[in-house]
């Protein structure tokens, strides 16, 4: 019988299981049962009231029509279902994702073929190409971005975002994507602001930041229980929705709608493509689908942990292709896993991805029958939504953390930020990658090399310099603090020799490797080196505390022989062969 | 009164102290005396009878007039002289060089411009990058080649420069400087050979591996003093050049000869240059000198560590874009140190850089008054020259040597000399940097995870499949072998979630932060969100040997408050503090 404790470590593991899930639907359909269900219906009911209006304003902020962001909250979300391995995920259209299909599309866009087959295209392509990665078990590649690399990023396409939504919150012809042209375009277009546009913009922003931030504050003060306050700030947006809709059609200015929606309320068709078009889009879409892969993985991730479930990245990678590739046939633009949508969704209590099957199903039903309402709604007001939602990505306690933490960080984060917001997201994620890996090479590079003594009554060498520490005569130990490689076997050589330099007495060095975990072959020849150089200078080198793995690969090799036979198994062991013997124990 | 021990060590520390070496000149100059001038001069007389068939031949391998490699022998070494910090460095052509040159050259020479202002514009270039480098402080920057790179790209230059001489060898017509174009060419020519050729091509290559390679072991079974017969290996070539320009007058076929040389034995010039020919060669320049640094500061810093001298990178830098300077100047090709040719001058007994200004000295006596001897010289025969120093480059030891010792660093090794093969000497290199950093990240992107116990009857803890120790039961020790950062965050979170499910009755566990250096910003943050996953299945997590400096870190930022609460000096102390009080000890 497996013990409880085995059983709650269970999901941990299932991702060092290949195979297991393969089709994960299989790992939770099976067991499932009516308490889940009406979690998963719940949960689907609050999504798909914040998936609606997300989907048509994200479909705008891509500069396509709305049906395309209807359809990316359809077919996708059940292709997800079926390969997902995150139970909370909510897939569909995200701020992220439209915003790098709007600046895919733009030389398609400029070159006057249609944009609309060009999205499909971008799904379709961005879809198998993270599919073809989650087959290479790819998954870990996002490792490869620092969390400050990833917030300055975030941050900064927020505000990008933000910026941009200030054109349709504001009735102006605002062009362009990046900070520069964005500030331009205000600078210039701002005179012409009306102020009936200005008082609606404001109305909207006011009314959704007061529904949605204030209401279940104020409710709960009014004794309302928190559960229920909660819900009514995640399905505030609803009704003040429908009032600015109302609102509109007397407002002076009359601000621009929606507009006409098709009657289909979906359009299944493989999307037809030149050789050329993929050509011009396949970078775009790879990028798209690993940003967008990376916004999924860490939200569901980072639930995921907090409910003792496991994510596994190469499922998920599969998962998002098989979603996109779904986008591309269903008529609708690239999608990914929303950031604040899986959060609500998992806060509204979905338990598995059918939570989004139901979704899908509410967004189908409301696209057949209540498209009337839908273009009625004000542009102005999706974008105020769109405003608020940019601005909680906005992360500035991050910033103070790194900085306070370690500038390099914090300098990583600052320079993704401005990069993102005056180059674009494509450049800013990459100077944001080469960036953080430069300072971790420089960080390695430099390796600590300590003089340690002995805590007097115990067998643990400490740093002389921080403890009161026991230290012999002609003997030095040394500790190195960091595994040896090409780019720091010199530099370690170096800080040994001006070590010995300020201990000239020396007869016995000692290299304490309790914190060298690997030795490449050109730290093993350094250190053959180091041994030779100091010889000669009449001080004979020892090593302490080899890791086994490492012993047996430098014996295999015959690199360090000499040196090997004048190995200790700790540094306690010696100080008693090296001092002890002289009577200094 | 200083000891004679920190007097030994003084040069080790002289690159520690920024300034002193600003003009090394006068560091030695000073001291300078009788002794050390006639081991200078002797040195100065075999590195010329190397160096001016070298220049010669070096000269025309770069495709351009032999005087280009004369000149180059002469004011450069004195700009070396004044400014370089390696006491036995020999600067001048070298076959990498003049190999990188010809390579930069090929696209002027097709559009029909002249070679030889082309590579004064690079050599001058190439200086003013260096010197920038150097006053930069970029003199680090090899770090970023680990050996198995270096070895790599240096054998598979030499495999090309010795494949190219077969032409001029056999008096062939070949074309091209990578292997596929040259194997191919030599395909289509071999048939053309002729007898003539072939013979006098196997009879130098035949006198120069007798008289360099087998005369100095045949003279010291003869009983010559072993250095009488390294001294006569070394002027070997000299007769060696000599009667077989004498016998080439006789030889049938008529061997191509050098031919004329100008009157002038050094015009200096200021090279006239214009912008385009800049923007066409700054990216070779810079990419030809740091090729040749990284060749010169590899030989001098290896003699410089067995002569317990130090090598300053950052002065080399400046020394060799000040001798590249001086060669754009006086109207030669670009030069570097040579690999073999600061060999022979450390092993000749050269004891400051005075050596090289006497070598200039004697190329511009003989240049002056013994052109007609160079002239006379057979162009096979100085390609057999060449042919035998490169092959003396391959290193197959080194290859067998990383394969027994790690088979990545051997595959990066292989990589590297394969690119160089068959694409050239930069993308060689370049995908070895990239292979080579690559590998590290991969490795220390999966860093170790051990569980340990204590040695009985020690406080030392190891590995539990290693050795037979001691363990407690509810109590898991984790030692975590590798700096954190953010490649291996996650890793490390998976990796302790593993061990923990195959330790199931823990209670407690500790990571024991011996081997990590540094935890950047997301590291620390998934250390945070680790004791918070923990907490939540029962398990309390502690830390044990955390380093002070992070301790220092981590405490001002309040990122892991809870945590630090519960850290041990040692694991030992862990112990006590958590199996002790069970009774347990």
């Amino acid at each position: 019988m497996p013990s409880p404790r085995r059983a709650l470590f269970h999901p941990l593991l299932d991702h060092l299981r290949p195979g297991r899930h393969w089709l994960p639907l299989l790992n939770w359909l099976p067991g499932y049962h009516r308490h889940l269900f009406l979690a998963d219906f719940g949960a689907s009911l609050i999504v798909a009231a914040l998936l609606i209006p997300q989907a048509i304003a994200y479909a705008l902020l891509a500069g396509l029509p709305p049906q395309t962001g209807l359809y990316a909250s359809t077919l996708p979300l059940l292709a997800y279902a079926l390969f997902g391995s995150a139970m909370t995920q909510s897939v569909g259209p995200t701020a992220l994702t439209s915003m790098m299909t709007a600046s895919a599309l733009a030389p398609i866009a400029a070159r006057g073929e249609d944009p609309i087959a060009a999205a499909l295209l971008l799904a379709l392509l961005s879809g198998a190409m993270l599919i073809a990665c989650g087959l290479l078990r790819l998954g870990r590649i996002t490792q490869l971005l620092s969390h400050p690399v990833v917030s300055g990023f975030t941050s900064g396409t927020a505000i990008l975002i933000a910026l941009g939504q200030l054109g349709p919150l504001l009735q102006l012809p605002l062009s362009g994507n990046l900070v520069p042209a964005l500030l331009g375009g205000l600078w210039r277009a701002l005179p012409q602001v009306s102020a009936a546009a200005l008082s609606f913009g404001l109305l909207a922003l006011a009314a959704f930041a007061l529904g949605s931030e204030l209401l279940p504050g104020l409710l709960r003060r009014l004794g309302v229980p928190p559960r229920h306050a909660g819900w009514a700030g995640r399905l505030a947006p609803l009704p003040i929705l429908a009032a600015l809709a109302v609102y509109a059609t007397y407002a002076p200015g009359n601000p621009t709608l929606v507009g006409p929606l098709p009657t289909a309320a979906l359009v299944l068709e493989w999307p037809s493509f030149t050789p050329d078009e993929v050509a011009t889009l396949w970078l775009p879409a790879l990028l798209l689908g690993l940003v967008g892969f990376l916004q999924s993985i860490t939200i569901s991730q980072s639930l995921a942990l907090a409910r003792g479930e496991t994510v596994s990245p190469d499922q998920e990678l599969i998962a998002l292709g098989a979603a996109n590739i779904a986008a591309g046939v269903a008529g609708a633009l690239p999608v990914s896993g929303g950031f604040a949508r899986t959060a609500v969704n998992a806060n509204a209590g979905a338990r598995t991805p059918l939570s989004g099957v139901l979704a899908a199903g509410w967004v189908l039903l409301v696209a057949a029958w209540l498209s009337p309402l839908l273009q009625a709604l004000p542009r102005a007001a999706l974008a105020a939504t769109i405003i608020l939602a940019s601005l909680k990505l906005i992360d500035l306690r991050l910033l103070l953390a790194t900085w306070r933490y370690d500038k390099r960080d914090a300098a990583a984060l600052l320079a993704t930020l401005l990069v993102t917001l005056c180059f674009g997201a494509l450049p800013g994620i990459g100077s944001g990658v080469l960036l953080s890996l430069a300072l971790f090479i420089h960080r390695v590079s430099q390796p600590q090399v300590v003089v340690v003594g002995r805590l007097p009554g115990t067998e643990h060498f400490r740093n002389i310099e921080r403890f009161p520490v026991q230290t012999w005569p002609g003997l030095l130990l040394l500790r190195v603090d960091e595994s040896l490689y090409f780019g720091n076997a010199q530099a370690v050589q170096l800080r040994v020799a001006e070590l010995l330099a300020r201990h000239p007495d020396t007869r016995d060095a000692v290299l304490i490797l309790s914190g060298v975990a690997s030795i490449d072959f050109s730290a093993a020849e350094a250190l053959a080196q180091l041994d030779h150089g100091l010889a000669k200078r009449g001080v004979t080198l020892y090593l302490a505390e080899l890791k086994v793995p490492l012993r047996q690969a430098l014996v295999g090799s015959g690199l360090l022989d000499p040196l090997l036979e004048r190995t200790f198994l700790s540094a306690q062991h010696a100080v008693l062969g090296l001092a002890g013997w002289r009577g200094e124990r």
